[in-house]
């Protein structure tokens, strides 16, 4: 059960409104990088995690609820940069000729107002849950498989793509209040890229973790294609090395090593269509 | 530029056809945690791959092309476990009788074809590139981001989520010839998690690679608010203790804590809506 | 800001596990009638609420907080109503094989976990945010207009899909634990179709409420038209007789009337295409 | 079934063209406030109206039809706002030199073109069933439940926010044509309100039609829970005060209260996960 | 201007009600090969056909409205077939304990529910805009190109698909009523693949309308690569001979012949990244 | 089984990056019109071809696998013109105040950067898999029918949708490398056009092809209405003359004529509600 506090968690300021800012700070809103994300799906994770203890979900739904008050602030933030945004065609004046003859009669008020057109026709001046092009959240993004290992990567993923993308949030604007926000918001992404990596180490790190599921028995996977990297270029391009093309694999129970593909199988044989299948005559055997 | 090789990369063989395991099947093809997500997501990171050297790059576009070949297997074995699906309505005998009196009256071949009609009606007994709900993958699931280390976690997660996915498939057939195809994508995907995560290592590890991005200038965050794990439950629920609570943080840079939430902010003050803004007339000051 | 407790608002109890019901009651969580639109509803409702004062935000927020605990309430039904289903395909027994005969080999297993892929596939037997079809939430749902009065609509249409959906899921089950938790679910409903209706009252009612914008100056629009209902089939199709053909309107500006529609304008002139525009030869001028 | 006069409802005149304001009129066409929206949601709640006369399916077809005679209206709308708009790119001028100098080099053109890429590319200069966004309309957005009341709430929000929008559409033009096209629409989406809601007043008003649906019989719900407001904040936050909060509720059935909320339930007890379901190791009991 | 006649185009009956059929007639109305994507295809070309004249406009404008009687006819299909569906959980008696044991537990109702559950729970047994795994229909399948003869083979496409739809669900039902409906609908997609094929005709065939847009000065492409195809598997595959092949070009223009593909481009070289863009230090140069 | 070459298919050069051209570019890869969805719609066609032979689906394979190269030089075309875009906010100096000031107080900057958001945001200056509105691709757009002669059809569609596009493209640039791409992907449109529509002449071509599926019996169809066009303007609306509406079919089976449009069905009757529907009272009978 969740209650709220009227209060922002941290303060929310801007100097100068920028309605072309208010659009980008939607990324962070309902972009696949952004808060409603990572809030719903450390919720769902913890809804679904199945354990001898509540020790994980527990965290995830601290966590969860933090990332809550975070869409919060980003919405205030929406909605105050947006506070000069202009509603209202107005007559065409001597300034705007200049402009719109540069643009061969184009108005570009109209061009202004057509990047925040979902501001100004959808919501009168505030945030809505869609990214920065206008595109709605898909809930498909909630990342929960029910396996812990996996879930604490799609939340490393997660908040790696978020704190990429709060820094050049953070580089896109000059209002100091703005980055005041950012400055904060980073730093947590900081602290949150290293809760769910300490899962990982606390649960024994990349030898007890990997292969993630670690609860399927490996003597019933090809093994010999298990630790072997497949160049699929022409057997005569340069040699690809790397960490993971030699030397001990990272859970210690294999060597890498470079396999240049090759078909194994036959080409599928379908067989002809049936007749009562739609199939055009030509294709019934 | 791709070239084709008509043969499989490993064999397919279905030796009992079962159209309900045809649909669990797309889960693997069409789902977010299939293979057209992770070969598309790898060309995407390939082609968006900016660094000093094209390294990187070249081994995302080998994995890339070898994950295609991938979709090509999986999309074989829905097309040969369709092949004993039913296209027509038959005349009830005896037999539908039975079950269709316990069911008060709906014949349960109903059932079946329903379960089957999208591969009945619209691609007449193919793979589609949907999930195993007839969701159409949404390419808003191929994370590229332009930072090559949080690639690497997406990569991680994904190939994650993969790996749990195919290991119940394979526990949700009891065909021999299905299984022994799982065995290799098995085997593929434990190589795939090794690999995004030696790229990791190789750059450096925890230490170097952390906080994504480490391009930015860590004095230009909060750091007070970095390292320490935020509770929101009430100030008397029981202490959280994890490797995320104490001790030195993962990159080496600070000291894991536990901060109690509490507001620093003020409630939002958005004032008065404008007059021309099509709010109500109580909303305007 | 947020804050949890992790106990549930209301008592969560399933008495006889049911993998079907499971997926029945996503609906209630991810459909368009479900607790994560109506959540993200008023909490985006309030964040974008301009008004000289903040007592219908705070009121929303609160309804918001209540609903996420809804959520929570919902996803514990899934996963406990998950706890009998089957994740591993089991050798035809003789029980089998009377059903599958029946249904032209097809084993009637399959059928069952056809129907649970997802929560077998995805999620390890929990709840996601998705629809009983597996659709994912698409928060372009989530209507926010600025316009308060507007909003309040939106909130009566969506406890009332709601409570529709509510007493449908109420009826499907003869679980006793089940129809608890609905007793109570439903109850809420009520109170939040009454809570939105509450606000039109106390701004003034129909008189005063509309038109939505009532900001608007009615002189500007065509008022002839504002009042009469347009009647598209033919002239001799039968009286249409109601409470919105005929007596005063309900805003009390206008009398209803009944208006047999007709072309007013012409036919659309839009002309040839341009050269250079892609168009075939033939259309262009 | 439907026939067709190839003349408009109303004229639809252009005096300048436009192409931004095209842009900005495809919300009212593929907005979820737009007309689609409305007439196929009209023309689904018809078909499915089930009930002893055909008195709500007729009245709900007539609307319809004449909902898909307003996107004819605004198809035409857009394409006459475009006529004006570039397809080529031209050689950089003197003029262009200003304002690209200004702006770092970027040909402002470029701005105007990137507004219009959708209208350009891949209609060549007409309207398109997405919004102004570009995100086309999704037909998950046909609210159409069954239940006759809750329908009509549905359709009161529909044009609640469709007049919304068409306000903020009516201010964001000085076209003398395009506002007469307003000021009829804005006078139907007028009567359009009033209509939904005399079907409410015809059925009884609150007192009848509440709670929807009214078919349910109320003791089977837990009533003391059905008219009291649940405040999620703590318990010294300010008084809510409202006519949600005191006095008799709306249909008559109960009185309103506050209710500070508090948990009733237990925390989740979800039990440790299964061996072969794809968790890790740690997860299972 | 649209108006409506409240009889149906053609006559539809169910002898005999089956739910699941009516789930499989959904990919009819909402699937993309189904009735609103025609309707609304056909209608949006009408808008944006610009031409010298209003010949083809006027054409597609009739087929469109032909189009939407046709959902009608669906729409009340499905919502006759839902007649015998059930709503209420009944107690297991020992007709259900036959088959429930069979499948490990699993009431068998609960699947025919499960399978049906969308016309339960959100809409009461009535069609929706969505298909037969209730995807909702989207508008992003509304082609229309602004080029006349691109528009024909869109329309020819959906025709065909649409007609093979038509086809399997005629076969898929046994109901007599439902298959003299499909009689009538078959028919009608006969003659709509042949009317747009017959603009192709009109407009002078292959020779005149190729290639699409013919309006383009093909001295502007390189003709070299127009008529010859590229082969893409290694140099020793079997040779690929078919009308494609060799012989004149179905516009007259070309030869065709065969290109066995080689790069001819190099690797790209995109350089590193920015040091304010987001990416890690490596990728930095 | 694929491999990969790193060099291009065709040379990519830009010789003036442009931004806004990037974007534009966009909508030829994620867009409907765009290069994934005709190299994926070949990719499962071809899966999916069942026939005696494999002539078609090795045909249907090579062309999706050189259209896998035109994806990687767009994805390269998009990254290259994004060479010179703004990453950060700059103090507005004089130039800016020209515009600005003219534009009411928004500063140009922010415009051009709100359209670049998502390549500055997301990606860091790379392609990705959406449309030029940023609307991510769709699957469901991938035709695939398992009829060889539909699928045909759509494929012709697909190419003539881009070349138009492709079309559109080549005018709205003035940069020499641009043109010269576009002049190399046109001609391979020109020919993929071809190349379809010689399937369809292989086969015998409209008198053998049509009706698309030409394996259904046609006498089970009404051929009364196979070859009638309908008119459904009021019967005083002027004749429609065309090759559809006299004459031969295009299959040599019928003859077109024209027919009136009136219903031939009665209106829907759907009876009252069920008591446990949820439906209103008032709807039940």
């Amino acid at each position: 059960m969740f209650s709220h506090d009227s209060r922002l968690q941290y303060p929310v300021r801007v100097d100068t409104p920028g309605p072309g800012y208010a659009r980008m700070l939607q990324q962070a809103i309902g972009g696949i990088e952004g808060e409603i994300r990572v809030a719903m799906q450390y919720f769902f994770q913890a809804m679904g995690n199945r354990a001898p203890n509540t020790k994980y979900r527990d965290m995830l739904m601290h966590t969860a609820t933090e990332e809550f008050g975070h869409i919060e602030m980003l919405a205030t933030a929406v909605a105050l940069n947006l506070e000069s945004a202009p509603t209202k065609a107005q007559e065409s004046g001597a300034k705007d000729a200049i402009v719109g003859a540069v643009m061969g009669g184009e108005n570009p008020r109209h061009m202004l107002e057509g990047m925040l057109h979902r501001h100004i026709l959808s919501t009168g001046m505030a945030a809505y849950p869609a990214n920065c092009d206008g595109v709605p959240f898909d809930m498909s993004h909630i990342y929960a498989s029910g396996n812990l290992a996996a879930d604490m990567y799609c939340n490393v993923a997660a908040e790696s793509t978020g704190r990429v993308l709060a820094v050049r949030l953070f580089e896109a604007t000059s209002d100091a209040g703005m980055k005041d926000m950012w400055s904060f918001l980073i730093a947590r992404d900081t602290m949150h890229q290293q809760q769910w990596l300490a899962v990982i180490e606390e649960l024994g790190g990349h030898q007890k973790v990997l292969p993630i599921p670690n609860s399927f028995d490996q003597s019933q996977e090809k093994t010999e294609f298990s630790y072997n990297f497949f160049a699929t270029g022409d057997a005569t391009a340069p040699a690809l090395e790397g960490r993971w093309t030699q030397g001990a694999s990272l859970d210690g129970k294999g060597q890498f090593s470079v396999h240049q593909n090759a078909p194994m199988g036959e080409a599928p044989n379908l067989g002809p269509a049936r007749p009562d299948s739609g199939a055009q005559t030509e294709q019934i055997g």
